[in-house]
């Protein structure tokens, strides 16, 4: 058994400037810009959702601008097969995550949950 | 003054077969597919999130498939004269929402509350 939800979005950016990027959206949705440390935050800063419903990041890319969704589980190969007989594709393994592409044809990503997923939130696959 | 706040997501399916679509997504982040009722039915189909977290639904469209954020608003012309200050252009006004595009290129809907935006996770601006 695992478990997987919805951890929330990322604000694909096509540009050179991510904290330009990330001002704008942090601006357009009222939430405070928190840039990340280290490596990480020279491709992603962090979005505080007032109510802390879900994780939203602004991330700097090099394909066309978009929003992805996540999925976070405690397991991500048992997920990624989950997804696959639901009719989703693996394109592409980054790190320690992973690209999926939906049969309507978006792009996400399968994640490794940060927390225990224990809150009542994330569903219990057999 | 005006309060605004991100209300959720659509994710923009292209595609004739939206049951399917609804049954993908809902399968996949582990979210009830709930149709809705009239000619709202024939094109959009919400997923009741577990947490409630946020307004997530699945939509059939005629453009290629992504996924969207929408902006809820009381007051959609002042809340597009914010995001225009910010560097968002008006796009295409649609029945009672408005979509708008992004200085990095995303496109995103502003549209009315269904609710008072009074439980604190909304941002009152000036």
């Amino acid at each position: 058994m695992h478990k997987s939800r919805l951890a929330g979005f990322i604000i694909d950016c096509n540009t050179p400037d991510l904290p330009a990027a990330a001002r704008f959206w942090g601006g357009a949705l009222g939430m405070a810009v928190r840039p990340l440390p280290g490596a990480e935050g020279e491709r992603y800063v962090a979005l505080d959702e007032p109510a802390g419903r879900l994780h939203v990041e602004v991330q700097s890319v090099g394909h066309p601008s978009r929003v992805h969704l996540d999925i976070e589980t405690d397991d991500v190969e048992a997920e990624v097969r989950r997804l696959e007989a639901l009719g989703a594709k693996r394109i592409d393994p980054v790190h320690a995550w992973l690209v999926m592409e939906a049969p309507t044809g978006q792009r996400f990503c399968v994640v490794r949950a940060r927390s225990a997923l224990d809150d009542g939130t994330a569903t219990a696959w057999p």
